[in-house]
């Protein structure tokens, strides 16, 4: 199992790897702020043990160990437990795009639980604030920490969002340009995309108003503009995917125009060029004919005539086309 | 009558199968839970007949026998009254989708009568887990076998949705490769199942929300995360029926995409052949002509000469519809 | 004027015709249920007396002759007023759809007074169940009645909506093998009329659970779960609703498909035909025209060869609209 | 400054012409009721002077000046404020639609004072019924008079409504018979003008509930009925407003699918034209040519065979159009 | 640092600008209100600063300096801080349109300081009226000015969709006269920036609400109608908002159906001219075949008889054509 702990006071912070939960007891940071961290959810045995040690409830357990979980925050009687989706920052999905992971936080007094579902977390930053006394961090409690963590998970949120959201520039000009190929299906997989971030941001604006109105003892009073501050980025992010919504439904109505406009052109290129020979074609159809009394085949200007006459017969046809604006 | 009863304490458990509803007052179980399950509804005197040895109010008697009733949870004196619907584990329907039967559930102190619409249900594991004294079942009272019930009902919609889910991508396929055939029916047939699911399982949410309001001596206050975690799951399945709307309506577009290039491309086969070849029928028409005074019949080079121009134009038009990317 | 009046208590039931309110009086059944309905609104006179006679407020005489009324519930000093809308029995609309009648129900203690817009009730269950003391209807008192009348109101609904709704399902199939005719706007008839019902049935909600709340003397605590069962019902032809409109919007999914795939199939049986034939007719004026200096002319395998290039030709296109799967 | 002044009591009735505000306050009724009409807002001067004389708070005096004010009510001190928007009877738009103007009351203790944007009011009636003693009105007051204004500005946005409706109807016969014009274009006033009743009627909703709300002093607790009437009649219209939104949704269902058949069946006609006769043209051709060895064009009855494989040809297309049913 | 700084209180008003926080302290005004505004958030060091003496919360000047902010209220000990988003005077965007810059204002006992992202503020009118003694604005307090500054806002909002509107006016007649172009990208922009409006006023609306609900002692209770007033703007705006996405959708409709009409004029002119000339070109093909034996090519009269029988299929053809109402 891979386990790190952080221990933290303003004087000081250090960091340690332990291999196994009784390790960690000997590492706690009694004065200051203890931060373990799991990397994985395959030791089940393990996590079990730890989590007997921090006195957490065999529910919780179950609920950290099963990846299927809706964010959502609930609070027992020793601490809080906080379960979300965070974009993992070592995967991507085959088709490029962002792999979500569970993260289940336990705040209890002066110490942060953190199990992550796989290796790659966005909390290196935290910890390079914690280690090098950046900021506030060093200064504040286990609650602080928690905001901490649910901030940088939503700050990737937003990232992720970003980098959709200029996908769906792209489109923009895709939908003029191009001609046949995939452009339906890509925008789709961009939605679905969208989507996917919708789902697992959503929850949270509930869990962290949750988390609000618990007046627990763990949160102090004085977190509360910073926990107003995520779940006001929260909400940005979903005001960012409806946005995004809409964003795609024009690029789909410009691209279904502009296929229909093509389609329009095709039909009309056809229609004048079917409407100036076929006539024609007949004339000459006419003089092709083997009758024995034809007066017209024997005269002098027959062949001219025909010519000026099928001219004319051009002409008029352009001059209609143009009037009703098909040229 | 199907009658089976299961009784168990932390100590032991068994397992009967009674004729008479008079059998089971022998059976009952003074000490633990008793589970008392009807496997059908057709047996209409024996219901009334053993809901009134329990107490069970006309009312209730009269719902438990209408199978068209809408999910729900009502407080009686001596007993809560649940009803919703189960996955039948046993049939499918023509078309090869899941089958719904209703199943009623009186909750009472120390006992849980359940009344299937029809015999199929998904509680084997829940009996399995009684009788073999897995899980903490056995310790827990008949609240926590009422939670169990739901629980498996809730999984097997989510094993449903699922197994619909999985019928989804196959149409993302399809939507590109299929020519004619019964796309659209299909599709809409098992968006029609997915809302089918929606229909069952959106009004268990009010329940469960109603059954943890109701403050019930029957269901104690340890219960609270268990029946949370039910209803996180409803949530759970009923946001995955938005989902699975979102991506039928994204095959949708793609089809509707596919069939208007597939469209497209037809159109502009025909419109190249015709503009290809309709002027040059005319060029070879007119020399097709009879009349007496055509000075260009009888030009020495003039059969060659016509051939060059017809092969001008082809290759003019080629490039015109280069330059337009029709080709 | 139509005026009847049944009258009933555990040990008998008797009804009466009567012409004018003042005969009422002398029937009126002191020790039970009484229990007038009036079959049309015409004789505005009499039913303004006969208001008078029960000491019913002037605005609810103006709602009750007033037809253009919601569905609501108001609760006055002495009675509760609840009005909706039933559908007809007798008429139908003349394109063979349901009629709606508003009727209004004068809630007192001891007497229930029904007004209907024009005869063609769906009571005639009700009084059979009141003269053969059939069920638990004698025992009751008059707010049993007036919830037996609404239930029966309901009932219709439903009934109404299944008519309906076996409509939608002769539409699968029309969507499909209909070519032209009047297939939309027989859906759009379908479709309104399930929009009125849901116009009708809607507002029931909130005056069923306006009675609900009202706390009144005049309703019994013990008619409570009775009530509610009206209000599942209500629910749940509102939810039937929603379903049909899904229904119907598959079905013009459905439609709008087979419609575009008849026209991709037009287009394609043109292109095809064009496509071939139209290069021959090319190669054919070639050797048409009159040039005289034209070799072919008098090869001697000329003719056949140009047949063989000609169904060379053929075979290739044939081949390659095998291989874009035209065919 | 056209000022209207109505003095009544249940004894009698009186109504003055006024000239300027001064006047008025020898005209006021100290007994019974007083309405004070004023017919425009271009006099601004005199408005404000009548308001300083009735100690109308200057930011009422604002809104009754700003005509694009939203519907609102708003309790003061001494009067409470309610402004909405009224049909106007004298205007109609350029294309023959209603036209809207402000209107803003005032009621204070015993006297209503009513600003119009413009002349055209719908007044005429409560006048009519104050002067001849009609109705209740003169025994009730200045609150019933309040109400009888809303009621009948509502009565206008129904009667507006329903002209709009019947304008709907025509539509239903357009989207079939019409071939070219502005039918879409009509059809989009229609609905503009149907979302600007909604406009004006929805938030009308929300004042009336807030008077009803607003325990004022200056409605008796008696005219609660007459106002949840008029709050009926507000939710009915925005009812009304949205079956004409789905019928308008219905109508150009019909009108797509109508223009599409059509297309159809142009697409049909040219293609069996020709798939018929260009491999027709194609044969003749082929005996059209000048090879010097083509065997047929001896033969004694190649002319009539080529014609019966002609007619041969028509003949088995004929049944595979059948066939496909298309003709 | 841009700092201008304005005095006033019913006696006078006076304008300064100052180059550093701390000349501000020399000028501040401490018998009526005072109004600092800084005019762009470079200058981030002096910002902090001026935070500092004014004694603002860390986390405030966080939000201050963070441009992405949603628009919000909050309530501190000494002062309220409001953010949102107002219409830039001096820039467009690339394509003409509005440019939204955040405004931060923190309202205190008799001071206001504004935060401008950058210069090009709309507040301009409101200086001429302190300074000018127009209004009521010098009588008032810092609660007024801060009303003040938020109207202003809110009517650059109103503006800025009426010049909106106006555009969308433009495509209606454009979606009917416009032939290929960028109708459709063009409306879409449109769309985005009536969007892009709704996203900055939407969360104005809480804002506002919040203020209202805040009983701060900074705004005194006189305030409340001015600030409902600002609130009835925000819905205004909303509710334009939303009429203009419906004005769109209409436009898109009416786009949507002249395109179709015009495919469908193209497709009939080629299906008139096609079927009329295709069969008349098989019969003059039939009579350019080279059999020996055609007895009609000896014929006298067969030549003008072959015209009559192809005028005669002209005509019948046109009759059809006019029966069918295509021409």
């Amino acid at each position: 199992m891979d386990l790190s702990i952080i221990g933290y006071d303003p004087a000081g912070a250090w960091m340690k790897i332990a291999e196994t939960p009784e390790e960690l007891l000997g590492y706690r940071n009694p004065s200051g702020v203890t931060w373990i961290n799991v990397d994985s959810l395959t030791n089940r045995a393990d996590i079990i043990k730890l989590a007997e040690t921090f006195g957490i409830h065999p529910l919780t357990v179950e609920d950290i160990l099963d990846t299927a979980q809706r964010p959502k925050a609930e609070e027992f009687d020793d601490y809080i437990y906080i379960t979300f989706k965070a974009v993992n920052r070592k995967l991507t999905s085959e088709d490029g795009f962002h792999v979500f992971e569970q993260i289940s936080l336990v705040l209890m007094e002066s110490t942060v639980i953190t199990f992550q579902e796989m290796p790659g977390d966005s909390f290196d930053g935290i910890r390079k604030r914690i280690l090098n006394n950046a900021g506030r961090i060093r200064k504040m409690g286990a609650d602080y920490l928690a905001y901490a963590i649910m901030d940088a998970v939503v700050d990737d949120y937003i990232l992720a969002l970003d980098s959709l959201g200029s996908g769906i520039e792209d489109f923009e000009d895709r939908a003029i340009d191009e001609r046949d190929g995939s452009f339906v299906q890509d925008l789709q997989k961009i939605k679905q995309n969208i989507l996917r971030v919708r789902r697992v941001v959503w929850p949270l604006r509930e869990s962290i108003s949750g988390i609000l109105r618990m007046e627990s003892k763990l949160i102090s009073s004085e977190m509360e503009p910073f926990y107003k501050d995520v779940y006001d980025a929260v909400i940005r992010a979903v005001e960012t995917v409806e946005t995004y919504r809409e964003l795609i439904a024009g690029v789909m109505e410009i691209r279904l125009s502009t296929v229909s406009n093509r389609m329009n052109s095709v039909m009309k290129v056809l229609t004048i060029i079917s409407t100036i020979f076929i006539p024609l074609t007949f004339i000459v159809g006419v003089y092709g004919m083997n009758f024995k009394f034809m007066p017209e085949l024997d005269m002098r200007y027959a062949y001219p005539v025909t010519w000026a006459v099928m001219i004319i017969i051009v002409i008029g046809m352009l001059l209609a086309f143009k009037r009703r604006r098909w040229l």
